[in-house]
């Protein structure tokens, strides 16, 4: 804790900042997810020309839906990525306790890949199995390649919902607007728009999660969009021929 | 590549298991994603009690759009991952190469943090940063905590989307026999009988992604569905009252 507010000193950011950032992911992929989802309902209810009325019915479901599913599935993978990191840490230090010579030959072998050899990877040996914390640590780093990510699976889960339910709305406000008969312009071309806007935006901030460059995110971004939608419309406009 | 031969010899598995299991997270979430988007339209639609083309259309709409948009999104994450590691591998390469001193320090300040000194430092130092790749590997896992994940990004796009299609289409098989008339009971008792045994038989190969206990994986995934369905059937229905 201590370090990390150094850390946070050094960096010039807040630990509150740094808190937000480590959800960065969970929040911009939520917001792509949620964003597609319902503009895709849109596009497809486009297509086949169907109501107003089908569209928020249908589009506010999905964001419900969808948006519970993700965020209750990033919380279930994030818990069972934490609790497979301390099952084999468990078993490594069981076999540290019980089985510390093949644990020891473990340690031997990885740092002889390092070029380690003789008098000094004896040395190297004693030195890392002298503290069972060091020899766990490097048991679980350079054997089973494992790290823990400090997430909380509930904020990650919460991250998610949270933004794929806000920016999942965004294409169906103008519907919403529409059907209260605020406005007589044509509520899919208005809606295209608005999600096209809030695609660049999004494609904007992700480049602080990829870092990637900013035109080749925001195009990124945009494209997805476009193709998905692309889709749903003419599979929508397709289907409403033959579908009676 | 011999390596790893020998390794799939002991392990019992083939290369060819081995390449597919590599791809089994994608499967298994691709999956989950793809049955609960369909299946969220088809609770909504008979909560609001739309008809069975609204279902069809919309259903199979979104299926393509949000799979055409996960597996491009899974595409995307795993390239800029990739890509993120490549851009660090090139700047700690560049900082070896030019900065050897405040690099050598760094390696130095790892290896005391891991309880060496004096004397054995030195020699760790010295036999670390005597061979460029070792050091490099070692400023990548220990400074960085950065491990390249040999995944393709294409193969890891398309599992997800040949995933989701698959399980997304259980939920609207019934609806298309049913329109069709080849079946005069409820679709949509009957889709959810279908789409909960394919959630179990989901949650069953989902032990094998997570290492969880079987019973809770699969009441975990057949929990995250009926949530969403139900939330989908309640909105659909309460919509329906005020939406004309």
């Amino acid at each position: 804790m201590e370090h990390q507010a150094i850390e946070d000193q050094l960096h010039g950011s807040s630990t509150w900042m740094k808190r937000f950032e480590r959800y960065l992911p969970e929040l911009v992929y939520g917001s792509i997810d949620g964003i597609v989802t319902t503009f895709a309902v849109v596009a497809g209810s486009a297509g086949a020309e169907l109501s107003i009325s089908v569209v928020l019915i249908l589009g506010l479901a999905n964001l419900i839906a969808d948006g519970l599913s993700m965020s209750i599935g990033s919380y279930l993978s994030k818990k069972s990525e934490q609790d497979n990191y301390k099952k084999h840490l468990k078993i490594e230090a069981w076999e540290i306790e019980n089985l510390p010579d093949a644990e020891r030959k473990e340690i031997e072998d990885i740092f002889r890949e390092k070029g380690f050899d003789g008098k000094e990877l004896e040395m190297v040996v004693n030195r890392i199995t002298s503290n069972k914390k060091v020899w766990l640590d490097t048991m679980m780093k350079d054997e089973l390649g494992l790290t823990l990510e400090s997430k909380s699976p509930f904020k990650a889960g919460l991250s998610t919902l949270v933004s794929f339910v806000i920016a999942g709305a965004i294409p169906l406000i103008v519907y919403i607007l529409s059907y209260s008969g605020n406005t007589s312009l044509d509520p899919f071309i208005l809606s295209s728009v608005v999600t096209a806007l809030a695609f660049v935006l999004i494609g904007y901030i992700k480049t602080y999660v990829t870092q990637a460059g900013l035109i080749r995110s925001i195009a990124e971004t945009l494209l997805l969009g476009a193709a998905a939608a692309a889709a749903a419309y003419f599979l929508g406009d397709y289907l409403r021929g033959i579908i009676t």
